[in-house]
């Protein structure tokens, strides 16, 4: 039986998101062991899951180092709980930072790896594949070394979830040919085409992200956070400005109404509480941040994720790669 | 009278192109003095201008070193036109590196600029305006210092192109919150805070871009020119899908025949062609550059920008900024 912990109380909407997205996930998955970590008095209701409290919650602000303090804080406790109950997967939708370090901390990095990396992955605009993104906001400075892990990693996250056997990897640029990028991406380049166990495909540009050029691709987490929220911006922009654009005449109104379909394909394939979650990958464990302003909908696709990805029994497949490297 | 000189020969499509853009442009103003500069035989038709001979033509791949021997290509050749001519513009479609590097060697930097910053500007999809963002591309990586006076210089543009008198400016980062960002961006902050010629407003995040949040956006210039990118990608990639949706079904093609000035109104405010052009900035002339691939209406909008920042007398703006800047 699959166990999962999850951190109730740090969603902007406290725990009123947090519970629709576990009664929506329990729903579905009726067998998955769930531990709930939170104020008991407001998740008494959730009769279905097992309830650790927690009096505490770490604020949206909270830092990195602030957090080691924070040990009655169901951020804390839920990651505690998670390495005591040797749980499969944990989520949580508080403070990036905070959660990133305290997961680093108590489940500790898994061998070889230099630094842990956040996931996520892009829908390709141009067909039905998705494209993995890493890093993308754990740090907000990487070395050439950590970056050239980073595709590795990045390959075993393809592998396990999307089951591409060799994804193509690409590192951010600012231009596809050789010999752009930062200095730090110069350097990174010259590591990735030497390496035996990914298959390098050159820079890519931002505007080719959505094309599904690469299956996999590698940033630095500083421009790698801020590509991220870029596409979500404009994506969520512009399904603003086509409403408005619909509402302005009577004639698109009524377009409006045939063509809604089309329209709400769109959005929906961009739409971030339909990803949801991103992974912290290069630690023990599943390790799910939800963004911190999830409504219960996206709570409960964050959720989808993790699943999937215990499901994909991505931990120890990349273990084993990090294993068989090292053995090399 | 303005005086303008256009490099023919630098984009993909060759002075094809160019040519177009050039004749829409003098249609619209034909009080403009044009100096072409290119291949004679594909511009003796071009009876309305000047015409200066240049048969080497800059590649697409050529860098910022190399550009400095090919004295005889229309690059090198328009901007010692422009030079001697004392002309008000030079505009180029040609490879970016090359064109930045030889326009800041042959026009030289205005005295107390420390880095030259590729400037282009975002529609404000909630609002009519423009956020002014830079550097988009002339460095790969910039200095504290340097950020510093891009906040500077794209407070003078957003003043002479806009007329906005008190530009609010954000640095972009991968957090709101002062102490998120790159290792740079951090040392920035610091130095944006204390100056007094400038409003600074704080960090800015990539999803809030279009929002209209800030008139003046700084970033490094590698993070710069990745954000424009994501930018012009999602956009582009959303218009191509939201078409395929609206062909799929019948319904959505009744649809879309009726809400049709609603798309177009959303596809036209983020096409880039209608932008269609980055200044230079930092350097003595108003320096346009145009899109690579430009097509003959986005060259066309790329003169428009440049004929407008000549109009608006942004040099002598800057010139004068930083004259003052060092009385005070």
């Amino acid at each position: 039986m699959k166990k999962i912990v999850v951190d109730m109380m740090g969603s902007d909407l406290g725990s009123v998101a947090t519970k629709e997205g576990v009664s929506l996930f329990h729903e579905k998955h009726p067998d998955v062991e769930l531990i709930l970590v939170g104020k008991e008095a407001e998740l008494k209701d959730m009769t279905f899951a097992k309830i650790v409290n927690a009096d505490d919650v770490v604020e949206m602000t909270c830092g990195a180092l602030e957090v080691i303090r924070r040990k009655g804080s169901s951020m804390v406790i839920a990651l505690n709980t998670a390495k005591e109950e040797n749980a499969d997967g944990i989520i949580s939708a508080g403070a990036t930072g905070a959660f990133l370090s305290a997961a680093t901390l108590i489940l500790k990095k898994i061998p070889g790896v230099q630094r842990p990396a956040l996931v996520t992955a892009f829908p390709q605009l141009e067909g039905n594949g998705y494209t993995t993104l890493l890093d993308v906001g754990a740090s907000n400075t990487n070395t050439p070394e950590e970056l050239a892990q980073f595709a590795f990693m990045g390959t075993c996250y393809s592998r396990a979830v999307y089951g591409i056997k060799e994804p193509r990897v690409c590192l951010l640029s600012n231009g596809s040919e050789e010999g752009k990028g930062s200095p730090v991406g110069k350097e990174a380049y010259q590591l990735l085409k030497e390496m035996k166990n990914i298959n390098f495909a050159g820079n890519i540009e931002g505007d080719k992200l959505l094309k599904g050029l690469a299956d996999v691709v590698v940033s630095d987490g500083y421009t790698g956070n801020v590509m991220l929220k870029t596409t979500e911006g404009t994506a969520k922009g512009m399904g603003k400005l086509l409403k408005q654009g619909f509402m302005s005449k009577l004639r698109c109104k009524i377009g409006y109404l045939f063509a809604k379909p089309a329209v709400k394909l769109l959005t929906s394939k961009l739409d971030p509480s339909n990803v949801g979650g991103a992974m912290l990958m290069g630690v023990n464990g599943v390790v799910v941040k939800a963004h911190g302003n999830s409504t219960g909908k996206s709570f409960h696709s964050a959720m989808e994720v993790l699943y999937h990805l215990i499901e994909g029994d991505v931990i120890t497949k990349i273990k084993d790669a990090f294993v068989e490297e090292k053995a090399e």
